[in-house]
């Protein structure tokens, strides 16, 4: 099944977030707007609503990320979810269990949804494939594949800031080779239609199908950021520069490193953003990140709204589902 | 004391939960009756019930198990109350305190009940007889001594299907000698007056005292679940089989695994369970495990339900002990 | 800015607690009230108050104590937040980010307290002067410098059993010199007004200023505890007598351990203390552990209470600040 197909039910209702390739332009913004109101709800006294109460959300975490888990754990709590952090490299699978009965025996338990994180690109989708259809999986990460949520919250931040996208010129600076980020980004980017998307970065790091895909491509970051309105900077996955795909880290500031003077070049409204957690004096001076035009800080509260709003937008359509077979 | 007269209070409620070993036909029918009603919790919207709200529950793995802690912890956290994962291996016993001084410390923290997963037979009765008498003490797995929530998910799962146990032929089949799960089985099968109780299994695992508990051996599987109505497979504890106590993976297969053509002497609607994880091809084929006689993804919902049973049943008894102590 | 200014906001309400000096004895005594209110919590059918509903806990230890972790987290609960448990050396940190970076990430995600631990002196302070105006610090141990919510329950037990601070006389027992443990309850009991303070103690392990801080000091347990109404006995560091600064732990308890022989010339009513976890036959013997007058176990129950008046008095504290900022 393709990944749009499969993350949809038939009246087009969002049941997993795999990816950002085949979704629509109105879907990714009634994202964005539910987004909005669940902004909010970290304002309030009370940082809860009864949204997900009594549902089970199981963190399946094959590859460790105690950022991205948190981000997920406290999104779904403040949805009054019960969660379960499972590292499963410790667990059954370690047993000699296959993930497949891994995902049978949690689905048993009645789990109503798989946020998963795993170093091999297609795992979230095998296991939306697989799954009962009574569970959603949220990708929180595969392999080079896909972030989906993380493209979500930058393209919320752009939004806040800059309003329409269809005027915006957007740079992705770094390793856009490597970055499952960054291919959701640029999905996200095309599907929003952001005006003009330019990839900055060495040779070495452009995937091969870049300008295919719309993008203009720069491997000078002065030239390459110049007139910009966002300026999206990925993180260096430093245990990647030893295959000699990248020059030292010093080299790398050199020639990508966004400095105070390197931005002059941009709009003077132009926003600078970054995953986390940033490499100072790598992939940015620390003037740039903690700059009057650095949303960084920003991104990570709209996360949490973000993974607010997919995931109750799944469990919306699992309780669509139930009612359904209740009374059809 | 005896495990039976620990385990109930003076008027004959469930206080701890360590064996099933002198428990009566009566209270083992009061627990898969209760069962019954938790069943549906899971398939309500809200899958929670408010029995043990503001309660605290502290699950004491001394042996890691992902698998069992996670059902215990979905149990409690669907009965409302709080949970506390507490690692021992990595905590205060490491700093050189003392199993007992650990245990008073999580009593003087109003902890209302132990889950214990132990390496060393014994230990839940060890620390229900040394316990303040305002906590329950529910027996995870000690060494190779008992596992008695699983046995009840068993026989829940039996009763299910089958209805009453008197007319039932039930085989247990594979490392009978070694195993907790085994020991409270028959145990369990016993009590609630099954028909025939078999067992299956090399030589070297049958253990000493089998036919005097009423049991009916055999070393031939084939021969074994001819006529029966319930086949329980034993999981192979891969890390007993260095000893030289049992063959090769391989050839255990051919001799005690299940297949289809094997299970054709059972009776038509024989059911196939296992306390999972699967090792698939050794003690079963693949085919048995996914066929339609296989009830092993059932018996994993309705431990969720056993377990939330047998913890509100003891909460209950200690709160007619804190009214009792509140007005006498 | 000063430990004491930055604990409070400018009407004078705990904003922080991150030690005991500079605060004034009406504020140990509006927490040690507080405690008391708290207490009668863990007595109820449901140990839960909704003071904290919707707000958002990290206890974020740097060293692991699963011990302390477990009383903050139970007190959060019982306060109704949610609670996050961050293991930092295993988190972002470890991925090249800066401390301040992992803190600006975690206001970002709106939590509304740290409860810290960590192995360097002022790192809790550190953290405060650091961050958001929004959140509350509550240092659960830094270093050799203060651990003041352990103090707080110490002087609430002392409270409990003995009334009135001015006529006491304390012993605090031990390795006074590198105890956080010792360093806060010293502060606490000056400003309580205790009558007489007592350090008992080898020469090697009295720090350089004792006298001057108006405690008298001993060398000899036997004659330091004559007439004492509370003795404080610390817990040994074992991994600090490598460097030749105490005997053996044989030795220790010849010179320093307490017995009840020992115990003999303090007033017939004194209580024995200690933090925990205790070193049965090196500070004390077990049967002064377990005698009548230990009331080391109170310590653990009254810890609970203490660390939820702490925390509700600091999240009150952001309450306000919230409601003022609204209204202002």
């Amino acid at each position: 099944m393709s990944p749009a197909d499969i993350q949809l039910d038939a009246a087009g209702n969002l049941e997993h977030f795999l990816t950002i390739d085949g979704l629509s332009r109105e879907l990714l913004t009634e994202i964005l707007d539910k987004t909005e109101g669940f902004l909010g709800v970290a304002e309030q006294a009370v940082k809860k609503v009864p949204l997900c109460r009594g549902k089970t959300v199981a963190n399946l975490f094959f590859e460790t990320s105690t950022r991205t888990r948190t981000t997920f754990e406290l999104a779904a709590k403040r949805l009054s979810a019960d969660v379960l952090n499972l590292n499963i490299g410790t667990s059954a699978t370690a047993k000699g269990e296959t993930l497949l009965d891994t995902l049978r025996n949690l689905e048993a338990m009645h789990v109503d949804m798989f946020v998963v994180r795993h170093a091999e690109s297609g795992a979230a989708h095998f296991i939306a494939e697989h799954a009962d259809p009574h569970v959603s999986i949220v990708n929180a990460g595969d392999g080079r594949h896909s972030h989906p949520t993380q493209a979500m919250l930058d393209m919320f931040t752009i939004r806040r800031h800059k309003g329409d996208f269809a005027d915006l010129c957007v740079a992705v600076v770094g390793d856009v080779l490597n970055s499952r980020v960054a291919r959701s980004q640029l999905a996200a980017l095309r599907t929003l239609g952001v005006g003009e998307i330019r990839i900055i970065a060495p040779r070495t790091l452009i995937p091969a199908h870049a300008e295919s895909l719309g993008a203009r491509v720069f491997h000078d970051l002065r030239l390459g950021v110049r007139d910009v309105d966002v300026i999206i900077m990925l993180r260096l996955q430093r245990e990647r520069m030893r295959g000699g795909m990248l020059p030292s880290e010093h080299e790398y500031f050199q020639l990508f490193g966004l400095t105070e003077e390197r931005l002059g070049t941009a709009k003077p409204d132009a926003i600078v953003m970054h995953p986390g957690p940033i490499n100072r004096g790598v992939e940015m001076s620390s003037q740039v990140a903690d700059g009057p035009r650095s949303v960084i800080l920003e991104q990570v509260s709209n996360g949490i709204a973000v993974r607010m709003a997919v995931m109750s937008m799944c469990i919306g359509t699992q309780n669509l589902r139930a009612q359904g077979e209740l009374h059809g």
